[in-house]
């Protein structure tokens, strides 16, 4: 079974004006930069873009523009995770109705302490697929503080049509996208990581077809991947420590403000701040970012000049 | 300086429907049993409201239908948190125009993982407090996954004027209120607790003035504060050694579905289902509930029928 999907969706940021309203026209722009720069697809409303930080209106509004503007240059999957099945199905019919090509949802959970059951789980995800014609993506994070075992990930995948790609970044991800495969076979059509590609070779290794990254520079990304897929394994190898020091800054050091800062520093956007309370990246952290992303020449930093 | 409010302000549970609808006649009939019940007031979308399965539309339904309903009989404490400060001041400012008598803010955070440094709660309060001639409750629970330090606490309360109201519900609530109360004095209008009591007479002897409990039986509750409050200690340590097996019931067994049940039970509603994922009462777990609570004869199990 060929998978419909493949290769680099990195995470959209969501672009913010200086007193903290969102930024249309930067966020076309940065939707621009993504696909020139070799994004196979887009993923919005991810964590990476502060989506715990939007309105219900808010997020509607850019899952709107989002899907207007790309305007099928490059598929667009919808982030939809919310506690509540009625909810998040609500949700997975709209963003299928204006044209997604893919749900994401993490497993029910609220705050540091509010977890359901296994069963309560596979509950959640029959109700908030049910009608749903393109594929769900199961977001398997440590930010969902919910532990989802390889044979549950298998039973949901063989129990429920839409439930097909997996977007694993908990720790130990390579041996668990590994263990998915071996384990679920053709019912894991998606089997990728994310987690801004920290580790991705491994997981390239244990058999990812996709990765989630961030959105700041899928020109690099992209040189790891296509080599990879094209069976190319040393050039893959080649490209992963060259870009790895970025990787691994955005990772550990600048977060999800990674590519805002690029974006900005590229003239994409013209603000680069997260909404409050989140802080904005310390200034020796902001240089450090640019040190190390300049060693690169990636294409943000010359998209907008 | 006299506190502008003292004693019970139980939790008003979300009422839904059978398909997991909000039924506003429910909710209406729930917060008429609430004050014959003696509530000294009634606090909405806390998350014994089942706040995380709402979506922003029906938080704001439910805030004027709350507000309208209730119609100053008794003061109303209004849930705001949300992670962005932008969307918290404003969701402040919506409940004080239509009249809330105080809003209640959890410190920010996401998921299991999301936290913000010391620093930006600080910006966090101040920015959502700004504007606000209403009190503001500082809700310091274990699900913000936060710790909120005493000299902090007291650090907010000097330096933002809202930030006057205190619900304790971590581990060692007793302490902490104790040493809140000798640390911040004049500062610390409302000293409270929450967690449906379970501390309660500890909390009261440590100085609490108020407590969040849950919305099923505020006569029982008011059996033991009323006593307290007036002196008669021993009243209040029988009433509580009374009451505490229902309490203590609520706590540790049935949860934040405990007041639908026993709200159902007594014909004040129709459905006393959660909404999906979250699983309704294990049959065994409800009996247990009714058992503990009729040997009570608490006014909800009579008030519909």
């Amino acid at each position: 079974m060929a998978a419909r999907y493949q290769g680099v969706f990195p995470v959209a940021p969501t672009i913010f004006t200086e007193d903290g309203a969102l930024d249309l026209d930067g966020q076309r722009r940065c939707l621009d930069f993504m696909i020139d720069a070799g994004s196979q697809g887009i993923c919005i409303h991810a964590n990476y873009s502060e989506q715990f930080a939007l309105g219900d209106d808010e997020r509607e509004t850019l899952t709107r523009l989002t899907l207007e503007h790309v305007a099928g240059r490059v598929p667009v999957i919808v982030t939809t995770s919310h506690f509540s099945a009625r909810i998040c199905a609500e949700r997975n019919r709209q963003a299928q109705a204006l044209g997604a090509a893919m749900v994401m949802v993490m497993p029910p959970h609220h705050g540091a302490t509010f977890r359901v059951s296994e069963a309560q789980i596979h509950v959640f995800f029959a109700e908030v697929a049910a009608g749903l014609r393109i594929p769900l993506m199961i977001q398997d994070a440590p930010a969902s503080g919910t532990t989802l075992s390889v044979p549950f990930l298998v039973k949901l995948a063989r129990e429920i049509d839409a439930v097909s790609y997996f977007k694993i970044e908990t720790s130990g991800a390579a041996s668990k996208l590994r263990e998915l495969i071996a384990l679920g076979g053709d019912a894991i059509e998606g089997p990728w990581d994310g987690e801004e590609g920290i580790t991705l070779l491994a997981d390239l290794d244990a058999g990812a077809k996709g990765a989630m990254t961030g959105g700041g520079y899928p020109d690099g990304i992209r040189r790891i991947t296509d080599a990879h897929f094209a069976g190319r394994r040393e050039e893959a190898i080649e490209q992963y420590e060259r870009w790895l020091p970025l990787i691994n800054y955005e990772n550990r050091q600048s977060g999800f403000l990674t590519s805002k800062a690029l974006l900005k520093a590229g003239g994409v956007i013209a603000c680069d701040r997260p909404r409050a309370p989140w802080p904005g990246l310390h200034p020796q952290v902001h240089a450090g970012l640019l040190e190390t992303a300049r060693r690169l020449d990636p294409l943000v930093l010359r998209w907008g000049r």
